[in-house]
């Protein structure tokens, strides 16, 4: 697994470019793959040091503590999940055409960035409350990007959704879930999930444009 | 997390009855909760005994690895997945009715069941390359059962479904996503988030009844 040449949904080369000097890069880089591998319990700053080639002192000048490291990796996991679903959810077009965007591009997203995107999703536990508390704001918003297409959906006649929370919950959960089966060695592509995922998703809010495909 | 009192769908008690002696059954019951909270690779089978008030020695007359306690624990859930979806798939009615059952039984297992079933399907790569083998053969039936629920749907007319393996996959794993965010402390029990995905799943796969309800 090598977060470093993760790309993508168009296959640009997105290598924590945010992250600057690039010794901290490197390091976030190293953390993300130990974390994923062992998981974070398991892994120690040392280990994140070899793994990027460098001394456990060189590491303290950019991480404190290993925690500082996870916030940072999650932090950026989340900032980029919610630019993505408030993107699509104020961009144009109808209900269901922002649906379609938001679920395509969280899908393409956690596809091509699984590595990244599993750290991000199964230690959020590991947290220290403050950042914990932060991040889980994050979510929050995200949850609404999501919950305010579906909540103008069904305001303009568009969809049919009787459990807005629920549902909401629903199609995050499925594009999540994304990261634990996506397999860059198996048979579709993070674009061709993307698609399949959003007919699913409109077909999930009964939206016209996916019952008129039958 | 204390999987000992987690319980199924109906509140009924499940302490993993089908591992005996009680020894060997308090030894899983502490490795889950173990494997949940801090990580397979974080976890030593010292701190297992002592999680189940044993000895190393005492853990060491029933599982001789700490492989072999998490292929126990991944073969037991894998088996009950298993046995939940092919009786859902041989069971009477519509293909409507079956997948109706099938969701509800799956999504009700990983709700209540949610720290075992993290435990069973984030450790995966944890095994080793036979016990592997063993239990991806377990999920390819997981598979096909769904599979073959879809694809009578769609022979009978019931279901409109354009991808059937992208969409059992995309079944399944929204199903298998309930165990990373339920929370006993939320507020919806197994059963209505079975009711919730069981509508949502049909609508996924155009099923007349779901689109009726409008």
């Amino acid at each position: 697994m090598d977060s470093a040449v993760e790309t993508d949904g168009s296959g640009e080369y997105v290598p924590w470019s945010e992250v600057t000097p690039d010794a901290a890069r490197r390091l976030l880089i190293a953390a993300v793959d130990a974390f994923a591998e062992r998981g974070y319990h398991a892994t120690t700053t040392r280990d994140i040091a070899q793994r990027a080639g460098m001394s456990p002192a060189a590491l303290y000048i950019h991480y404190k503590t290993k925690e500082e490291l996870l916030h940072r990796i999650s932090r950026v996991g989340h900032l980029k999940a919610l630019e993505l679903l408030s993107t699509a959810a104020d961009g144009p077009g109808t209900a269901a055409d922002r649906l379609d965007a938001a679920v395509r591009s969280f899908v393409r997203w956690h596809a091509a960035h699984h590595t990244t995107a599993r750290v991000v999703q199964y230690e959020l536990d590991a947290l220290g409350p403050e950042h914990r508390t932060e991040i889980v704001a994050l979510r929050r918003r995200s949850d609404a990007a999501v919950r305010r297409i579906l909540a103008d959906g069904v305001a303009a006649g568009e969809f049919d959704v009787p459990d807005l929370p629920g549902t909401t919950l629903a199609v995050l959960s499925l594009c999540i879930d994304v990261a634990r089966w996506f397999s860059l060695t198996g048979n579709r592509t993070p674009d061709e999930v993307g698609t399949l995922y959003a007919d699913l998703v409109l077909r999930m809010v009964g939206a016209p444009a996916a019952r008129d495909q039958k």
